[in-house]
């Protein structure tokens, strides 16, 4: 890459002139109380010469250049409030609102919340489920292309690639696929902002024809967190709507510390790509073969073209205990904080950034935990016979999420008057939040969604074993009687199906 | 104050301790490349012990009682979205999708933004005019009330105090008249964190009685750039509602530094505030004693109730040259950097983080100026005799901002199809964007205004003069045949008035 300017470099030059700040923001570049002064001399908003994120025409706009040289993108945009803005902004400019969005069922919240704000129809694609490890799989072409066939009103496909577990689906086919269409395909890459980037690796979506891209370079590159990029390929796309919608969910005062954390990230990683993925690779290899050796723990292992390079899931479901007792003995014995737990596994991330002593003690602490579950096996093996284990913890994992049969559309549900009623009385009923399992933010349920039997189940498993179910209030016990969950009113679903009716009529008059 | 835990410490202690990172973000609390390792340090996300900005519940939610008790509000919200996220979560809680809202007219961008996500219905205020200094004074409480009687269907009311040149509405007076209808007061305060803080301060929307008050801490009071708070108080805004909508506008990744920043100046202001605040005010009080000398540069000074103690407004109506010319003389002569450029005043911004030099130095350069602009007269007047100066510089300023009659209602305007004409041209037409001034970023015309002869020439006027305009393109040649505007086509405007027609028919019929 070219020599170019760096915004740490100008912040820094910038920090020793002696112009003096009659702006925001109000420390005036001086450090005070508890925090480092670096952090404050860096802190600047857009005066004279820094250009500004909404209207770049300078520096940001070479930063942002060089992002998308990396990434192979046509356009990209710098983040600062992380991907959930990306994938606001990228749903929003996509499609008019009220338009029809076929999404992937997998997705992270905010792909709802761009749902809820635009008032869109979605028709959701439910991945294909991976039993052995209670996750789900990416979505598959075929998937993508009889949705689009059967409902030839869809505006916009939206999947998540790799999802968080880092199953990574077939882009170029689902792109082509929407591209016969002339529609275009967003990918929520979050998880995916180290793919593309030295010759090895597999592919992003940006190389592979998708016509929205969002990276968290927080999340699997060394940025820091908040910050995110937007790539946007094709022509499909509305280049004028999709920098709205970026100046409506940004702030109009970006900060440029986040700024020049993804700059730093970007000018590490593009020319020693190859040194580091490298390196990364091969560590994470050699990780993964010495624990092949665990009888109880079973790590997940795909071709890098399925699963991601980087995400480390390590089931616990052939073993006695649950995912959450797994993350707390690595937490409170090995001090080694993993990024979640489930009901039957937990997940590690490793990226560029780790050391050797990443690898080593991740693999010492698994190896010993497996032994210790041998042993504790064995003591189980001289009282019962062996079984495939099908405990509590995990029973219910397969209902993974709500499905839209008698669901109310989320943005007219959300809308809707609710009550707070008992966790098991739900059943039947339309739901009035969204119910996640947190992280990663999935969500369970969907506003106007019904509960079912499974997934009542599911839930009170959860929070039995400790995991944070977001959306359900628990009252004065900690029992399963005294869990609540709010309910859409009955006369409220009543009235929309009424109304609805009505609608369908009128536009059947008007010829709409 | 009680004696609590503060972030900085924590996340401190935590980069001492042997825990090792398997989460995000991805560069593991490892400093590389060229920004400062403290950094990344302290960048972490929602693990373990550090609880969750959506879900506040031990460390962040004491912090944010602390913010509330500073404020004296209910409740408070630590916002790493900025201002931005804080006026769209209030605008998208107070009233529902669709509703009415009574907005002043010289509310920031992110005001409009909302009105638009929610596709409400807006009605304006627009603020008396201050001719001398060309900006828009404070709403004053009789108009809120007059349009509140005109309009009963209107559910919320939204205003700017201080605005950003610093003008103070009496809030205790409009949130009175606001509640009298039982519906809430939203101030954005944005300019106006420092308020109420110090015995001798005046008062915060919070004190006086507003219901949703959004302060940027990073633009009055030491804080990051980007962090910014709500506070929430009374009984007429749904708290669930607040706490959806912050979910909604904010990543899911929130910046701990951006936090640690907030509760860095709140723990410094907190027990200083009488010493910062006391020093702060003499020094200010000191500089406009000083620069009462100026012959031909006007400050504008008014009662503290009125005018902002911070803000200072140089006008140069009085003198021969430009706001942008003023600016530019101040950055390249003096280094001085101000907060911002009119047509005919610049503007510069003073907080507790300011030292003795910020006040001698703007002191001697505004001294310097204006000696320099009477020796520039006295040689004019021994030419021509002396006048007001109505130079090509002011004209225009009193035409502020596009008026609602015969305008397309901004929700629907802004997602129509436009095109691109000559700004001349675009006299009599339905403009397609916002076209702002930039800074404050308060627009000149919200899409779907008609675009008038003074505008068209204040406009001019300002591109002539090298301030920035938001939402007009140069073409190949920089003068006024070359610059375009987006207009909305007129075949969308007839089309949006016969089915508005048809519409009010519908309702009629069914009367609704």
């Amino acid at each position: 890459m070219n020599e170019v300017e760096h915004l740490f470099e100008k912040l820094t030059r910038y920090a020793e002139s002696d112009f003096y700040p009659y702006h925001m923001p109000g420390h005036k570049r001086r450090g005070f109380g508890m925090l480092p002064e670096e952090l404050y001399k860096l802190d600047i908003t857009e005066i004279d010469g820094f250009d500004n994120l909404h209207k770049p025409e300078d520096i940001l706009r070479c930063l942002q250049d060089r992002a998308a040289a990396l990434y192979g993108a046509e356009e990209s945009f710098y983040l600062v409030n992380g991907s959930t803005c990306g994938i606001l902004s990228a749903v929003s400019c996509a499609l008019p609102a009220g338009g029809h969005i076929l999404m992937a069922r997998n997705c992270h919240k905010s792909a709802y919340h761009a749902a809820y704000l635009r008032g869109l129809s979605v028709t959701y694609l439910y991945p294909p489920y991976l039993e052995e490890y209670d996750i789900y799989d990416g979505i598959e072409p075929w998937q993508v292309r009889q949705a689009l066939e059967r409902e030839p009103d869809i505006k916009a496909v939206l999947i998540v690639s790799p999802t968080y577990e880092g199953r990574i689906s077939d882009i170029r086919a689902i792109a082509h696929i929407a591209h016969e269409k002339r529609i275009p395909l967003i990918v929520d890459e979050a998880h995916g902002a180290h793919l593309g980037l030295s010759k090895r690796s597999v592919r992003n979506s940006c190389q592979l024809g998708a016509d929205l891209v969002i990276h968290s370079v927080h999340k699997t590159l060394p940025a820091l967190t908040q910050s995110a990029l937007l790539h946007v390929n094709g022509n499909l796309i509305d280049r004028g709507l999709a920098r709205r919608f970026l100046g409506i969910y940004q702030s109009s005062s970006p900060s440029y510390l986040l700024m020049a954390g993804i700059d730093n990230a970007v000018e590490y990683i593009g020319p020693g790509a190859e040194r580091l993925f490298g390196y990364f690779r091969e560590q994470y290899d050699t990780m993964l073969e010495q624990l092949a050796a665990c009888r109880h723990l079973r790590i997940l292992r795909d071709i890098p073209e399925r699963q991601d390079t980087g995400k480390l899931l390590i089931s616990v479901k052939q073993s006695e205990i649950t995912g959450k007792q797994m993350y707390d003995m690595l937490h409170d014995k090995y001090h080694l904080q993993l990024e979640m737990a489930s009901e039957s596994f937990v997940l590690a991330m490793f990226t560029v950034n780790d050391g050797r002593d990443a690898y080593w003690r991740m693999t010492e602490a698994l190896l010993a935990i497996d032994s210790w579950l041998e042993e504790q096996a064995r003591r189980l093996r001289t009282k019962t016979p062996c079984k495939e284990r099908t405990a509590r913890g995990c029973a219910g994992t397969k209902a993974v999420a709500g499905k839209g049969k008698d669901a109310v559309p989320l943005a007219a549900a959300w809308d809707m008057s609710s009550e707070w009623i008992g966790l098991t009385e739900s059943v039947g009923r339309h739901i009035g939040e969204f119910i996640n399992l947190y992280p990663p933010g999935v969500p369970l349920l969907v506003p106007g969604e019904v509960m079912t039997e499974p997934l009542c189940g599911r839930i009170r498993n959860a929070i039995e074993q400790g995991l944070e179910v977001q959306g359900i209030q628990a009252g004065a016990e900690r029992d399963e009687q005294h869990f609540f969950i709010p309910v859409i009113r009955e006369e409220q679903i009543k009235e929309f199906k009424l109304v609805n009716k009505e609608e369908i009529e009128r536009k059947q008059r008007l010829r709409i």
